[in-house]
């Protein structure tokens, strides 16, 4: 007998626990795999879709790691074009709509993975839903605003937002040569960070010419003619030929609501270790999820394509009578802001006082090499320690070339419950053209020493 | 009343054991600090030397981190030129040799620190000694083989030996236009690596065009009017005007020895995890330590500016009255050549093999950022785990730009006792100009659950 596994939604949650599946399972009439996406597209990287709009990279394909021809030469059969749009968990089947042919059909599943992804934030403000105002979640939107700029020469542009996405956005416009407005309702860029290395994000950014305005909201967007003129905030008007939105997504958990799931606090489905949803044989995976943060112990929705990828994975190995888990996350996150990159994991300052906990930091500057080796860049290290303990919390980077991906050891560290002490100990490399003889981190960590009063 | 800390070798481990004491107990009348010094420099970096004879430095101060001067502004009384020949345990005192003057005389101490380095492998070969023949180990050698290369103008060059020193030593050569041939006893290069990951140094060596001699061992070394003409090996002659020994170094421990410290089975000065020798307030720090390699549970002396310094570090908090320990190694290393980043970590697979180990591994290759981002490198991954249980022993890494401080991450988990299954839960950082969404390292881990048989 054939078990039918369906996924909803074709991107990386959905077709990566459909692959894994597959890889587990091959496709002799055992296991079929169905997935239904509403768009065009399969498989895309999304964190890709600033550069296509910078022009860093050309063509759009280039961020399809693989289309849905690709999926079903690999016996997965992908339906693009193709909305689910109920679900009835006591009947097991899936309510699907054409979108090209207009046709409803119910499809039965005996497992079914639901990969729904996230939906921009989008407040409801006069003018918002004129032409020019883009949100940026899916391929479909990136092939939109890169077409807006490449055909429509944009002059000035107005980001909303200062996440990874707003930043990315901005300097991608700044690239095709658009001036470039921020505006952000806190009083630093990357609220993600302290206001401390903030700080150096928001320098990074005025370096470019981008214009910010911070502790600022917009109020709403003035139009003619059915497109966007400006962006009014509470202090002021900045005329604009286009705008972006850049206030973060939500869990698109619509679906699993109307069916009966459990929706944690954050919006997100929520699961177990093994990604199963509050139903027996309904899964999980992506930006849709709500997970665990392992130094808050608060539930957390954090969309990213490497835990909905890690999530799928989970899913595709269970749903084939494996045994895998999902451990959680600790907010580590990574991005370029021009020459500089920016990294951070665990909680910053702000949130361990947020959380209740006691705690210390120290903040260094150092360089990616022997300060003597040619490529020598600077990089500032912030660590964050519990008070007594010098458990590690968090740490936050800021610098050029070769900064931001040592915040994997800082990461590691955290992620094993390591102190500040035992974090100088470690075992790093250590090279002239890689490091000084302390790395940043152990640095770091070892001015962190001196405050954690333990 | 005064105490009197004595150090002998103003490198790495007696300096920073210095420095750091200094920093705990200002230098107040409390606690005098004398450092003994047989060469002029002091707490310079022997790892640059290579880029010193490259000309990628191109000041031999620029190596140089604390001058004698600095030093002593600091408030530590560096002596240099000064040897010490001898340790009275008994008495507390060392005899020192005044290497201009000639004068010789006894010093008291409350607390010693000994921090005597490394002494390079010279085997008994005759011509060994004629003018030509460079070791790499101190600043001077580093300043004489550049005085070589920029006065002599040397046309062929053999360096015999391709660890880290030997590789870059050759690199460093071809930079200034030598020809170079690397004489080497294994049947690869860097014998630290498995014989794959060695293949690949082989490749890049052979890129740049250093010849290579694998399983060759030199034999006797042909001069003529006290200078190097050609080295002799098993198969051949290479004539040459220079000959660099990268044979590796073994520890300075004859004055320990001398005075009846213990010594371990590696040569290496024996001392607990707080750095103290065998004797009661006699510490030792840097190259001519044993230490204990976590993985493979066995002694090991490794010479290496970072584990010196961290060496020094615990010695300077334990002098004064602090409490601090060096948890061991696990062998991480990097280094470049020519444009490929190397690095490795924990157990190789032959080094499992030899440790009795039952191990599985798993090679991936990947890229350094995301597979559409420019400048997106090659790099390859190798993990070895303990079979069954899938605990992470070791790692290499072999790739361009981007690719050798990945080995941080596989220090970090090795260290903390991850298995391979953990290791793909980790939330590392992902953004497409920093990895692919799955990090190399973590594709390696998948790669090794297909294998681990648990």
């Amino acid at each position: 007998m054939t078990d039918r596994l369906v996924v909803v939604g074709g991107d990386a949650g959905g077709m990566t626990a459909a692959s894994q599946a597959r890889r587990r399972v091959p496709d002799t009439g055992e296991l079929e795999i169905v997935a239904f996406e509403r768009g065009e597209f399969t498989s895309y990287s999304a964190c890709g879709i600033p550069y296509l709009v910078g022009d860093v990279v050309h063509e759009y394909g280039d961020l399809v790691a693989r289309s849905p021809e690709e999926h079903r030469q690999r016996g997965i059969d992908v339906r693009t074009r193709h909305e689910v749009v109920g679900v009835d968990l006591g009947r097991r089947v899936v309510h699907v709509r054409d979108l090209d042919g207009g046709d409803e059909a119910d499809h039965g599943f005996d497992q079914l993975v639901l990969g729904t992804g996230a939906v921009p934030v989008r407040p409801q403000l006069d003018g918002i839903d004129a032409d020019g105002v883009f949100g940026v979640q899916t391929l479909a939107d990136g092939i939109a605003v890169r077409r807006a700029v490449d055909q429509d020469k944009p002059a000035r542009a107005v980001v909303i937002g200062s996440g990874y996405v707003g930043l990315e956005m901005a300097e991608a416009m700044t690239r095709r040569g658009l001036e470039v407005a921020l505006v952000e309702a806190h009083e630093q860029p990357m609220y993600t960070l302290d206001p401390d290395m903030g700080a150096l994000v928001a320098d990074a950014l005025g370096g470019v010419g981008v214009k910010l305005y911070l502790g600022e909201r917009a109020t709403a967007f003035e139009t003619s003619d059915g497109r966007v003129r400006a962006v009014v905030t509470e202090q002021r008007t900045l005329p604009c030929d286009l705008v972006v939105l850049g206030l973060g997504v939500a869990p698109n958990s619509a679906l699993a609501i109307e069916a009966g799931l459990g929706v944690g606090e954050t919006g997100g489905i929520m699961t177990d270790e093994r990604m199963e949803t509050t139903t027996d044989g309904v899964w999980a995976a992506g930006d849709c999820v709500e997970t665990w943060h392992r130094i808050s112990h608060r539930p957390v929705a954090i969309a990213l394509g490497t835990h909905a990828n890690k999530q799928g994975r989970v899913v595709g190995v269970n749903v084939t009578d494996g045994e895998a888990t999902f451990p959680g996350v600790i907010g580590t996150a990574v991005t370029k802001v021009c020459a500089h990159e920016v990294a951070r994991t665990g909680l910053t300052e702000r949130e361990t006082a947020e959380a209740g906990i006691d705690s210390v930091a120290a903040t260094i500057e150092a360089t990616t090499r022997a300060g003597y080796f040619p490529g020598a860049e600077q990089i500032k290290v912030k660590v964050v320690a519990e008070l007594g303990t010098g458990q590690l919390l968090g740490g936050q980077i800021v610098g050029k070339e070769g900064a931001a991906k040592r915040i994997d050891v800082l990461a590691a560290a955290i992620w094993n419950g390591m102190t500040a002490e035992e974090l100088i100990g470690l075992d790093v490399g250590y090279a002239p053209p890689f490091s000084p003889l302390w790395d940043p981190v152990l640095t770091a960590a070892r001015k962190l020493t001196d405050v954690v009063g333990a």
